[in-house]
């Protein structure tokens, strides 16, 4: 079962402004990201505006999709490796200092989903590939090293997602 | 000197409602780039709400601007290997294969310049590598696969960028 709690609402105040997935931020996107059997899980409805070409999502806001979903995962990853709760205050920042993605297909401009598997978790850094689902099919696949961030100074109060 | 059409406003009716670069997408970012030296321009200018952490530019953001970016930078690099203006009505349409983004050094949160490089120009494939740059320093260097669309059906009126 999906776990209720997205690690992004347990970001730190000072980490939730983000344009992807801050909680703080209204005009982003509000990416969520669940653990869920040993992967994480995200999410995503493409607005009516979010399109390509024909009746297909723009590879500028799948590419935000993953960035975010694969921060999300960094950190999803990193706690289990280390034993903190999802729903940890001591939650770390992962920040994306390299991002690959293989666009193999049109994705349709509808709600799909974004499947992220641990490929490796270090100390200050953590591989992260992800397939994007949509109507059965992989149509993009990717890969994101994300890297710790050191002082993630203040923490925010926890909200539930 | 930049030329002053750009070459997504040479893009044809239907491949004009992109999320990052279509003339007719008014939601969108409108992103235009131009042939500048033998290279391609792009410039952009994040909105408050595109921040990352900080005062930082969201890494979507930049992904988005690079995408429009690289599969604009293919059409120009194709026209120019194949002996077509700018201008051209026949200006062909790419779309993105493969896209990999090193984030370098945080982006501030202002407007930026994509400077892209032809690295291969092949009949139905273009690969450009592009920097980011913000104040004088290069932050994200990325490398995109760019495949030629076989069939761009009708041309739109061109407009002047």
């Amino acid at each position: 079962m999906v776990q209720k709690i997205a690690v992004q609402d347990m970001y730190p105040d000072d980490f939730s402004h983000c344009y992807g997935c801050g909680r703080l931020n209204s005009a982003g996107h509000q990416i969520k990201t669940f653990a869920h059997n040993g992967q994480t899980v995200t999410g995503f409805e493409p607005d009516p505006a979010h399109i390509a070409t024909d009746d297909f999502t723009y590879g500028g806001i799948i590419a935000s999709a993953i960035d975010c979903h694969s921060t999300g995962s960094a950190a999803i990853f990193w706690m289990r490796e280390n034993g903190l709760g999802i729903g940890s205050p001591a939650a770390p920042r992962f920040v994306t200092a390299r991002l690959e993605i293989d666009f193999i297909a049109p994705t349709p401009l509808e709600p799909f989903t974004l499947i992220g598997t641990a490929d490796e978790v270090a100390a200050r850094k953590v591989v992260v590939s992800t397939q994007l689902q949509s109507r059965e099919a992989t149509t993009v696949r990717a890969r994101a090293v994300l890297v710790k961030v050191a002082d993630p100074r203040a923490f925010g109060t926890p909200r539930p997602g």
